[in-house]
């Protein structure tokens, strides 16, 4: 697919037939890119499960960080993520794209590649977008419509005092290597290069840089009819505990000790004045997917989420009360600097 | 709604709030703002149809001409016209802004009252999106989610040579209105001021800040059987058709003496040097919709718009050679000096 060409030759629908090109085709899908809008069939019985997210750069990517390929991947996996979320099956995916003058076409070539194999890898179709030109940087909208069963659609609004929450796979990896992305001069470790140079750093960077959103398994917790609540953890598991707390009119209590950690996390956090908790409490982009469930379950949620590959680990419990403490081992309260990110705040 | 708080006083969850506060309930929405993804219900035995399009403060809009309330009526009818020009009802709005620090609070909320009023006019329901900072300008992108029966939905690929090629309403009004936007010292009638100041003026510039999707006859059209292609026209009805005669493996013939004008268009119209058919044919945003039909049904066709209170006029001819071409009545070609908006080029 790779040339010298220039956008500008290339045109709008130019580029719009050059993306078109490398999407497989769908029996779901009627009619994909290319016309007024694109035609789907949806499940018999299933709901539409539908989700969007806008990615800015220098707001939520910077190029110099994030190469285009692996940009790609995470446009779509964000959004996949949210489908997790629900316990659905993601399905069909429409991508804009909002495009600065200077931006090289093997840029493009590179990013809609990584685009396409996180959208093969979870079975979704690229059905339609918007291509534009930018007067600043690059601007990316996804928008994902997954689908599934009434009965099993997981949302933020059913925990109860009592339950367990839970978190999938390890926090605050992905705040860590965005850390050692800013090669921030007070952080040990990074001695002023850029980081991910040896393998520790670049696991917590690919944890940044190209997160896997949890579908499997959140199917397997949402067809397992043993979850009360699920969200992906996109803000911090505080931040985002906090909105199943909301929703579900709940508060919670987490387990400062039980938070599980990488082994790069623990290699690298060590090395931190606030090590561990700050970050895998509040830092964002995990993707991890935090839910809650009855004590009772305990021993079937850790086999469900097993058999996916996936280790999960019960952080805390539901509260009526409807606040959110964090406690130590000894009982004592963790005091906390920030809860989360929060835009225009 | 307005009061004088700021933006990042309320902060993102707080203007996520505000917004879904003004949205009302939907039977087909199960789960609407608030959760990872929203959840709607299908119409059995219809299919989905789903458009996205993205409007980037300076370059397809700008602050100081388009007020907020217009602007996000226009957000969402851009859209609806794509709904409307697959034959299809709209039903589900996905809105994600990209908002810079300047912006004020009444800004949002107008635009916001104008999206939801041209939501409720057409039955949609906003059901998510995103909100986050923008470093430039205001970034707006929606996603359109319409439905409708298999057999009614038309595309740009069903034209057959023979049939006419249709426009509705007239032609060329938005462009004009951009034109006395624009207050080109070279272009009479403007007189260096903005312009919309008369009844003229002011009809020619609504139809580029606040265009009306053409859904009602969109439907009736698809729904009377006797279209074979439909497309609406953002880029002038030169490129739009060439967008249905590269899909149907056809041309066409469009005869310049019969593209519709409004009283307003022709009035001002007969000031440009170019007058008028550049602008009927290359410029943007009209949003009327072009459809081509067998001859035989011009009278049904005309009798169909008709009771959807939208005139309907033939323009041309669909062709087996595969050109586009423009005739004047006295049958000598029409030379264009462009050919429709195009991005990147």
């Amino acid at each position: 697919m790779k040339n010298d060409k220039k956008l500008s030759e290339l045109g709008e629908f130019g580029l719009i037939s050059r993306i078109a090109s490398g999407v497989s085709s769908s029996g779901s899908v009627i009619t994909g890119i290319g016309d007024d809008a694109a035609v789907t069939v949806s499940t018999p019985g299933m709901q539409l499960v539908t989700s969007t997210d806008m990615l800015l750069e220098d707001v939520h990517f910077r190029r110099c960080w994030h190469d285009p390929y692996r940009l790609g991947r995470k446009s779509l996996a964000v959004s996949i993520s949210d489908i997790a979320a629900m316990g659905a099956h993601p399905r069909w995916a429409l991508l804009s794209l909002a495009i600065p003058a200077d931006l090289p076409l093997t840029f493009l070539d590179d990013f809609t590649s990584g685009f396409l194999a996180m959208a093969a890898e979870h079975g979704v179709a690229l059905i339609g977008g918007d291509t534009c030109s930018s007067r600043s940087g690059l601007a990316i909208s996804v928008t994902i419509m997954g689908e599934q069963f009434p009965n099993y659609i997981l949302r933020r609004s059913g925990a109860k005092p009592g339950d367990e929450i839970w978190t999938t796979g390890s926090l605050g990896d992905a705040a860590l290597g965005l850390k050692l992305l800013e090669v921030d001069s007070d952080f040990p470790g990074s001695e002023g290069q850029v980081g991910c140079g040896d393998k520790v750093n670049q696991y917590l960077c690919s944890r940044l840089l190209d997160p896997s959103p949890r579908v499997l398994v959140g199917l397997a917790l949402a067809e397992s009819g043993l979850v009360s609540s699920m969200i992906d953890i996109s803000d911090g598991i505080l931040a985002d505990f906090g909105h199943i707390a909301e929703q579900s009119g709940v508060g919670g209590c987490l387990r400062l000790d039980d938070l599980p950690f990488s082994p790069a996390f623990r290699l690298i956090g060590d090395k931190l004045p606030l090590f561990p908790y700050q970050l895998s409490l509040t830092g964002g982009e995990d993707y991890e997917l935090c839910f809650t469930a009855s004590p009772e379950s305990r021993g079937e949620i850790a086999e469900c989420t097993k058999k996916c590959g996936v280790e999960a680990t019960p952080v805390g419990i539901v509260t009526s009360f409807p606040e959110i403490s964090v406690v130590r081992s000894d009982g004592t309260s963790y005091g906390l600097q920030t809860k989360g990110f929060n835009h225009f705040t």
